[in-house]
């Protein structure tokens, strides 16, 4: 086990961005110019020098998530509580409550088994429900609001199921809640009914919240060296402290994702790990993306409508799938590659039918390195065509890199935020969606929301209906 | 158990296109106008006929997929062979051979396990093997050309496995290969070592194949109701012989989506099903969209590089996570939604905390009926944003819903295809990258393609990697 007090280690297991792919010199005009990034400098200047500020102000707190000894401290001791107690931890909560900690254990080995639920498919949701002891299992609920439609409907529901199952005595001590400190219907009903909570904390929104307890608490329950996770993200951030483009690895992959988009309409990142335990990675970066980047306004209330789509994939299987498309279909598109330089293991190829042609070749090798080659391949085989890719390799899967990816994505995004010049923080194009929910549902006060579903679905016209 | 062998029955499965919400009368400009719709009629009618005369010669062999009995009954009766002899079935394969399946056994309860390895990672490939009780498995090789370099890959170190541990007698039986009828190497070595096998249909690639034994095998071995399946791609295809747009489902959705793209620079559709279980249909749609329509050249050898971005979502999670750069971000996507009015089950919200505005108004609704209003809500909001969406309604999610959706989906992107002018069944664009490949394999007749790989890697300028 490296120890990453030691600067060597911290080296030997860092995560390098390479841009090569992306750059004019290597597929010419699809490419950034270095005279592009040039005209950007001034710019991205200011914008790390404010974001800085910002930082040191207390207003991007998730920057500092790396240090917090005592919250720290904290999600820990309740995690080992928990451990002791259970055998499974079902996490109830939706989009960036949860995909930090999909990310986690999608990638890392858990020694408890942490289920995420983060629907209310009654189908999936009940299935899920039936296959419990819930004798050994706790449920850990997120909302940093708490009022979360779909986060409290699973609640009220595991709550119901542990009072009737357990007694009201027992029924508490099944249940941690992960909420604000001191708003919200769940810290509400914290102090009135005594569960176990951690805080969300203040100014951390659901996709910058896996370095908080969020993330935390559940991957500690699983054994998850959170530690490490800790570690690689402060590394990263010792990594990204320049305010030079060329010496910051979140800020450059910011700025030309931002300049590939602006310049050269490629407005599409696909993020392709060549590394199944990473799919949830590419998962919980879409969200990241999507909310931090996809808005109408700028900050000084002008018309945007900005925002790169992500788009999740996973190396080699995506090659039968996208990788046509990639390759030949319009130039809107950066890839983004991940690779592992050693996979953990390694599955010896056996040499068998030397004399067919299409077999012959592949005995001998092995299963990771035959996965890699295709990964450098497919980046060769996307420049030759001109075609935007940038690829990021890990020395290993580890929480020490993962904690590395997390941070270098979040970075990236409020940067590239503040080049687009709109509000990282915020998501105001959900409200709509939400407010015709609780109008459907009869909550007080949405009752012209009510009226306007029905009037939708009235008037619809039915030779549009096949 | 409905009896589709009645009208009635059919009619009540019925799946429904609505397009309400990609009209001009809904969403404004953003929307498609009935107008442009009539200009595209005499090319669209011009398309179908030209399509039907295609079929019935026997070009497009999909088309006829739901009516093969003599295959399916070979498919059906070596699927019980195996089903008597295992508990697990492993299929290895790549894109299009294992999308089709994902989705059935995503989508459908199974009663043998069914298990597919779409990847070469040797850490998830390693912990598969590491898991199974090799005498009650039985693993499906499926590779149309038989020279797939993962599946093969795959293939020789299962081969080894079973010749270690079961023999050289017996280990020929835990093995079906599923290949092209005449030609590859998979198909000299089922004659040279007595595999048992199946045919992929002549004429019919990867992406089309699922209702063929490619897809139909697995499904029978776990207990799918294949019969169903093809009665609703039956049913579909029954619901799409019109020429006129207006009266074909498949070539209606196809048309809007073209129009959304080439008249309204709406060039990523989003398939977001809100049933977790559709969540593999949301995959296998991407890679047909992509394969399918993603060319560089029209059938005439004009330049194009079209092909819409296919985008796999869920509801209501990625509400939280897409739906913000749904609304705000750049209108450049139509969402395609998918609800079903039955989940299966239902699962009641038990009243609690009525006091609370944030939680009193859940209680005595459903998981499902909350579920279903979400969906509603965010097709509202979007239209309300003036933004394109398709809602697609399945009565349940069964083998006869599903069969309906695959076929309705595979009838469209070809129409797509004859609407953009492009080759709906190669993938031309995905050989180089095979090639580079097979080079740094050592494969003989690649020597070329490993030289430019090492320059590649040798020539990257470090000052491009941070």
């Amino acid at each position: 086990m490296p120890d990453y007090r030691r600067r060597a280690a911290r080296e030997a297991m860092s995560v390098r961005l390479d841009v090569n792919g992306m750059m004019a010199e290597a597929i010419g005009q699809a490419g950034v110019a270095v005279d592009e990034v040039e005209t950007l400098a001034a710019r991205s200047t200011e914008a790390a020098h404010a974001l800085q500020a910002k930082r040191a102000a207390g207003e991007l707190p998730f920057y500092d998530l790396p240090y917090q000894k005592d919250a720290l401290a904290a999600t820990k001791a309740l995690a080992a509580e928990v451990r002791a107690e259970c055998d499974t931890l079902v996490v109830l909560g939706i989009g960036g409550s949860t995909l930090g900690i999909k990310t986690l254990i999608g990638a890392l080995e858990t020694t408890r088994r942490i289920v995420v639920a983060d629907n209310i498919d009654p189908w999936t949701f009940g299935a899920l429900l039936d296959s419990l002891d819930l004798n050994r299992t706790a449920f850990n609920v997120i909302s940093k609001s708490g009022d979360t439609a779909e986060t409290m409907a699973q609640f009220l529901i595991v709550r119901d199921l542990l009072l009737r199952q357990l007694g009201a005595v027992e029924y508490t001590k099944h249940m941690v809640i992960t909420t604000d400190a001191d708003a919200g219907a769940l810290r509400q009903i914290v102090h009135d009914e005594g569960f176990r909570a951690l805080d969300v904390p203040a100014g951390v929104g659901g996709r910058f919240s896996v370095l908080s307890a969020v993330g935390l608490f559940p991957a500690a329950v699983g054994g998850i060296r959170v530690d490490d996770l800790l570690a690689g993200a402060a590394w990263m951030d010792s990594r990204c402290q320049d305010v030079k483009l060329w010496q910051h690895p979140a800020h450059l992959l910011a700025a030309l994702l931002h300049l590939a988009a602006t310049h050269h309409q490629q407005n599409i990142v696909v993020l392709m790990p060549y590394v199944d335990r990473l799919h949830g990675l590419a998962a919980w970066f879409a969200q990241l993306w999507a909310e931090t980047l996809g808005k109408a306004e700028t900050i000084d209330g002008a018309p945007a409508h900005v925002g790169q789509t992500p788009l999740a994939a996973v190396g080699a299987t995506d090659q039968h799938a996208l990788l046509q498309l990639l390759v030949e279909g319009p130039v809107d598109k950066v890839v983004i590659m991940l690779r592992a330089e050693d996979h953990g293991r390694e599955i010896p190829i056996p040499a068998a039918y030397a004399d067919l042609d299409s077999l012959g070749y592949l005995g001998g090798s092995g299963l990771g390195q035959l996965l890699n080659r295709e990964q450098r391949a497919t980046e060769l085989a996307l420049v030759r065509q001109q075609r935007p890719v940038v690829t990021i390799s890990l020395p290993q899967l580890n929480p020490f890199t993962l904690g590395q990816l997390f941070y270098l994505f979040e970075a990236a995004a409020v940067f590239a935020a503040a080049l687009y010049r709109v509000n990282p923080l915020d998501q105001p194009g959900v409200q709509a969606s939400k407010q015709l929910t609780f109008g459907q549902m009869g909550r007080s006060g949405f009752e012209d929301e009510r009226a306007t579903v029905e009037a939708w679905v009235a008037h619809k016209r039915s030779e549009y209906i096949l």
